[in-house]
């Protein structure tokens, strides 16, 4: 008995240092998105833009700034996503840990996409920067799924006492984001600019309260 | 009743991730700051600057020096704020969720109109650098008083036993931060280098221990 | 007793937070080594690359997201060694935490040698670049090696209850780990290519799951 | 009597939440110090370095290297020092809140002293950016002395059962900090390399376990 509960708590103690590693790495790739804004080079004091063309400068910035709150707001949903599951997530192996780095590694490379779709968003003519874009959040959310499904396989990695209703809900709620994901891919192949256009409006939709804040609440 | 202890115990986890991830963000962004800061670029060992450029150089790094304060300090300030509503709040929801995303936001994008405003601090012809700078902070206050009032909001989300008369006192005090915020952006308008420095006084006083301390002994 | 009881909450406390400034500092690092991925300088907007060019770019890209992918799990593999040898240490002194201390500073440096050696990943004819990489590795597989067996030796700084056949299981797989980023290093000499792909294998190896989960589990 | 336990157990969170964040910003300026390693530039993967470059490319490199471990060990060692006092410390004030974060000002600037000071390690005829990296160093070691006499005065934020010797033997050993960079400081006027290399030993000093070793145990 006494075993059996020391055992619990190192367990939980293992999901605590986990999500504390987690939230290290994605706090620290959602604030690294900022480095992709630029302001303009000011090479010695006599040589800074008057007001008529530093507001240029800033208005032509809109591209990356849409490009910074659209990947912003998807890792946010994400910890938002991550800290759910890991309320009923109460035990760790090896495979979970791999899984969840391979998380980790796709949104630590979301930077890069971020700052390679900007100036490509308002181009109808191409694809391949909206391809990279939409390809690197199909692939965390294939991550994540697969993170979610391998600990909530026959309960292998959940708490006991885990309210399988709401682990029914998580796992039919997780089904869509891969499919959406996939969705915001295939319109990349044939409209880039839409393709971001999409990704938007989906962080926009999950960040709006509704279904998943009834779902919270009975978690 | 046992049902009661664990749902609480559940929510308090939920907000105590909520700040660690909170802290793990504002302690990037602040850093990040430094960034910002320009040394002399050394193409080669033959090329360094002799004494005198060098700290020709140094002195004329003073405006980015004050913008760097200026802003480390306002972020810190913020954090404090942060940190004393949350001992009050000890529920989430999505909501409060999104709401402090959006105000992570705000902090994370502080270093681009700090290293904007930096050149222009001595500029009293031009006013858009202040403008923007003096918008994000104003915007940062927005954000924090609007989590602060949907969480205080008929106690939804604070403590049962959470003391009405310190509550109330923090919802007086933060009624004043936008205000100040907005008259700092208005006055950018006007004369661009006396926004910034209305703000690095504000940062002072906000430091300065007074009457935010002792509402801080009453919490 | 109850001095006995403090003192064990205090070193309990003591790890707690060598532990969560370790995550700290290895999340960073971890997240750092995105910055070495260059996207195509967009000088200004219509000198956009056309899809033909952005995609060779891209393509060209692949032995930085090599080397990327390669350091990026062998520091997360180091992540979880950490981890699971901090579930049996359970005391500090100033040794332990200057072994932790030189062991971070090699994690942190895994960025710079991750980007010299990516333009030499299909140099045959050139080794400088693999042998400061897989050296990077080496120092820092000695260091782990080192502040276990400072930890572990005659139980020094082990939980009292610490399970001996885990504590010896721990040391025979640990032992493991110099040699074989020895051989590492000695391939670089060799042949600088077959010992970036070594690195990458191991990293591949490690993070499977197989033995290393099973001896997880006993622990 | 519940009451009081009630505000202990606040006062614990709020010394838990300050301690957490200073653990994260320490652990994002310790790691940014790597970014001021250079490597050489690629422009195209045919202008690579050949084996005789690049060797003397990063032998010349030992000076930030050099300035890297330096600043890397005096901020773990600060990290440390810190970690020990907030072993005694259990109660926050705005005045305390507010001395941390003029520390943690001084700890998130040090990289840049660290980039100035690297190429100037061996020039004897310099001594701006020596006397700028020492004093960086002396105002560290001010700002944390007087953080730790602020909360140790009359025991005003120590633990109510911190014990008077430990807490005393701190207090001795922390004066001698301001002093040794105080005198870094003072040679830099003379002789910048020497400053450099005494801050070095310096930092070494203070690493190797002894007399602070001591100290700690008994604490």
């Amino acid at each position: 008995m006494v075993e059996e509960k020391k055992r619990i708590t190192s367990d939980e103690r293992d999901t605590n240092r986990l999500e504390a590693f987690s939230d290290g790495v994605i706090a620290v790739a959602i604030t690294l998105l900022v480095l992709n804004i630029k302001i303009p080079e000011v090479p010695s004091p006599d040589k800074l833009l008057d007001e008529r063309h530093l507001r240029d400068f800033l208005l032509n910035q809109w591209p990356i700034l849409f490009a910074f709150v659209t990947s912003f707001l998807t890792i946010g949903i994400m910890w938002l996503n991550h800290h759910r599951v890991f309320k009923h997530i109460k035990r760790t192996d090896t495979g979970l840990l791999m899984l969840n780095l391979l998380l980790l590694l796709t949104i630590v490379f979301v930077p890069v996409p971020t700052a390679l779709v900007a100036p490509y968003i308002i181009r109808f003519d191409q694809h391949i920067a909206a391809i990279v874009y939409s390809g690197t959040f199909l692939l965390m959310a294939l991550c994540f799924n697969t993170l979610w499904r391998y600990a909530s396989y026959h309960n292998r990695l959940l708490d006991k006492d885990a309210d399988q209703h709401a682990v029914r809900a998580i796992s039919r709620q997780f089904s869509f984001g891969p499919l959406l994901y996939l969705i915001a891919f295939g319109i990349a192949w044939l409209n880039g600019p839409a393709s971001v256009l999409f990704q938007f409006l989906l962080a926009l939709f999950f960040a709006l309260p509704g279904r998943p804040a009834r779902i919270d609440q009975q978690a």
